[in-house]
């Protein structure tokens, strides 16, 4: 960020007063622009004992496969987003009144949360979007655990197979972090499954 | 916004080719700028069978009672913002190990989500922050319900109230949403609490 939105002066990043944290600010007049982490919402839908997967067209993890989530939008809220992606990566239609929040990842190391609704497609009725090469059914045997794109993805699928096991579906959640080595470290942070 | 941040070329609102949603957009640079929503993350601090609040001494809402709440920043999780929050505006120290998710709320009119965690109060050492006038304790009876600064506020106490006469806490997804006569609505949309 080099130059201001509203009037075009230069941009220095210092703390403003009052505040202790670095933060992008106007020289000229004085607006303070603040950065916050995004919102990832997607789906894990379910029809009959399979997991609806996409195999991605896009970078990053082309060709690995995923579960259908996009940044949540403006006006919207995060269950319409999650069916939003849902429909525009994997042309899939799933129903509203089936979904219940399963898992949120925090993963402060890129400024962004992810969250994830249990639900079942509505039918086979599915094709691949722009973003997707190929849409396609999984069963517990068939996931293919080494082509997943990415750490929310095993994570929640994992979690899914387990409870599905129990009949029981806790809402979970979990924080994601990279030691130095670049080692990624799950930690569950909360689950609706204890009372307290 | 008026003037790219990366080269102080006009900006103009529109709808870039492969979008389906209105952008800012450099006509210089052609850098789309994508807004997204905020979180917002706070506490449900509890000691014994008392709630603490904070009465604002900001607007909006100035003079009105709250729980512990502000912007999700970058770098942190949502629970290390929400007890960050609750340490700035309240003084309080709750213990990470003690959080619990319990209340999400959607506000898609101004592109926000609220989650507040479930927690207790390590001790009585409590004290108001530059952001609050005052803090202090309310059982059940006590609470000032006609006070509250906010909806999301309202509904996590009276949730509360009611999930510890059954002792579970379930997590609860909300959509808040204003009618064109200006009255809010609130549903419910998951809770964790029905297996499915």
């Amino acid at each position: 960020m080099k130059y201001c939105q509203h009037c075009a002066g230069p941009i220095t990043h210092h703390i403003p007063p009052g505040d202790d944290k670095l933060r992008y600010c106007c020289t000229a007049c004085n607006v303070v622009f603040y950065q916050n982490p995004n919102n990832i919402v997607g789906t894990l839908p379910i029809y009959e004992d399979k997991v609806l997967l996409c195999k991605r067209a896009i970078e990053p993890r082309y060709g690995k496969w995923t579960l259908p989530a996009g940044f949540m939008e403006n006006g919207e809220t995060t269950l319409q987003g999650a069916i939003r992606e849902t429909a525009e990566e994997a042309g899939a239609v799933v129903l509203a009144e089936d979904c219940s929040l399963y898992t949120l990842f925090n993963l402060p190391y890129i400024n962004q949360v992810y969250l994830f609704f249990h639900t079942q497609l509505r039918s086979l009725d599915f094709n691949p979007g722009e973003e997707s090469l190929e849409v396609a059914l999984f069963s517990e045997a068939e996931i293919p655990w080494s082509e997943l794109a990415f750490p929310v993805v095993r994570i929640t699928l994992e979690q899914y197979f387990a409870d599905r096991r129990q009949s029981v579906f806790p809402v979970r959640m979990f924080d994601l972090h990279y030691s130095a080595e670049r080692q990624l470290s799950t930690f569950l942070v909360s689950s609706s499954n204890k009372s307290s």
